[in-house]
């Protein structure tokens, strides 16, 4: 029989939905926008007529499917209360019960967890990805914000009140850039794809680069993928946002180094379609800021969950994670 | 019967030994040199015929003592292992297998285990300290170094390779001050005694402050008790010694709790003596660095170990923590 794991990712415009195989591949999947529901019972009725669809179609495909449980991925998700709580990005204010709402259509599921996105990264990446074996390890989310995971002794980190995990919002310069969440000098602020748009400005300025291909693009319109193309083209500016970038990274990741020694550190998210642009200058970065005792040992590498299904993939990832607690 | 550990204390100088009871008391304690062994079999020997002396004199007291096991804290220990790999301030080189020496005199013990002090300080808080019943906090040690010992799920954080809990050396100041490990700008340059010497020689020259009471004294002959007695004594400097400290600490304290979320952390060491003079600004700096969703959440509270034995105390508790692994 196939086993198979729902995973899915609430996110501020999207709720993507997927059944994935035990091997980490989507074999079916759905969207539903998340904003437009009057009230959560809507949008989890919704949720829920989707998975139900899909589940038949993928047993009409292959009748022998097992459906271990379900894994969702969303902001502010608490892993110990199985809630949503108080997400800036998502419609639904306040603590939205999810775990339980979802138990309730769905009394024959073996697990049910929440978790966020970067947590849901980390467990993705042990249980389908390149941290396959790794018992002690972090993953980096780098995209709007900058996310990670932690893993240690094989058992995600969620601290005291489930929120652990939150290396987005270390602090690397003191007195540092505005971060979105009203602190200053946080790393997302430096390396998310915002982070790296505020620097390209900076440098602009900095250098008067009136002859940069990132002169021709206004604040609102400048990305990182834009970014990239113009350090391939060979524009100084741009080569120089990917090495600053991984200068600040670099200083995060040795923080993260320090705290939990990790095996290696996963980075994930758009910027890394920039390969060594970014890694080298990454690698450097934490190499100089460790202690002796950790230099030359922590592997940084790109992860292997597939950029477009990493999200429902990490989320589906979860209800192994869960069905493995169960078992002791 | 009476239940106690040992706890063995191996520093640069002394090496502290002591029987440890149930409630953290050293029954009774004994010191030898650490240098001017010639060999590592002269000092296990040493340390062997002071354990035994102590064993037999708490054995005359009272003869119903069970002894559970042995517990040292030494710099640059692998709990892995159970060896102690190059550390700088002894004079034994290379990896000596601590553990593995003293199972061979020691082949009664029940549990004999090794980690390193701030580690030990970790365990001890949460065997007989403050930490009673936490299941998720941090120990931050000040004094020569910072160290710190991280508690997940109730065990010691200690990752890929055994060193695990560096915090004193993440960096708080990018292109900061030199540490004593070729870093720069870590905590520990700013933290700990001697960081916060070099704060008050700073202030000195900033201001250049010939009225302040700091400068009265040479570098060499500068210590953080004197920077306390000086802001008790109303010193203008010596008191933003102390703001300034905490104010870096409570950065680095800040990383910590975006890391793994702890329900609290604890501080121990020398400086802690000065109480609200770091205690308050450290506060405010880790709050005003937090993410929302951390704020007002993390007790920042004094280590409940005495000073004078916490070495010794700490180490034996990590007997209850090998005995409780080995119960699994």
């Amino acid at each position: 029989m196939k086993k198979v794991a729902i995973g899915i990712d609430v996110g501020g415009t999207n709720t993507a939905i997927g059944v994935v195989d035990n091997e980490g591949k989507v074999l079916v999947k759905d969207s539903i926008p998340t904003p437009g529901h009057s009230n959560i019972t809507l949008f989890i009725d919704d949720i829920t007529n989707s998975v139900r669809e899909l589940v038949n179609s993928v047993g009409s495909l292959n009748p022998k499917v097992e459906i271990l449980g379900l894994g969702i991925g969303a902001p502010n998700a608490n892993y110990y209360t199985g809630t949503i709580e108080h997400a800036p990005n998502l419609s639904f204010k306040g603590v939205i019960p999810m775990v339980k709402l979802l138990e309730e259509n769905f009394p024959e599921m073996k697990a049910i967890a929440i978790t966020n996105d970067a947590n849901a990264a980390a467990i993705g990446e042990m249980i389908y990805g390149g941290a396959q074996g790794m018992k002690n390890f972090v993953v980096y989310t780098l995209g709007t914000g900058v996310g990670s995971g932690i893993i240690v002794n094989g058992d995600l980190v969620y601290g005291h009140d489930g929120f652990a995990g939150e290396c987005g919002h270390t602090t690397i310069i003191n007195n540092g850039r505005l971060c979105g969440c009203g602190g200053k000098g946080h790393l997302e602020a430096y390396c998310s794809a915002p982070g790296m748009k505020r620097t390209a400005f900076e440098l602009l300025a900095k250098y008067n680069a009136t002859k940069s291909i990132l002169a021709t693009k206004c604040f609102n319109e400048m990305d990182s993928k834009f970014i990239f193309e113009a350090a391939e083209a060979g524009d100084a500016i741009a080569k120089e946002v990917f090495e600053l970038t991984g200068k600040w990274l670099g200083i995060g990741l040795a923080n993260t180094v320090a705290h939990t020694s990790p095996e290696a550190i996963f980075l994930f998210g758009g910027p890394m379609a920039a390969g060594n642009y970014i890694l080298r200058p990454t690698i450097e970065s934490m190499e100089q800021h460790l202690i002796p005792i950790f230099k030359n040992k922590v592997k940084i590498l790109p992860s292997q969950l597939k950029p477009g299904d990493a999200a429902i993939v990490g989320a589906s990832a979860l209800v192994y994670k869960e069905l493995e607690k169960q078992l002791g």
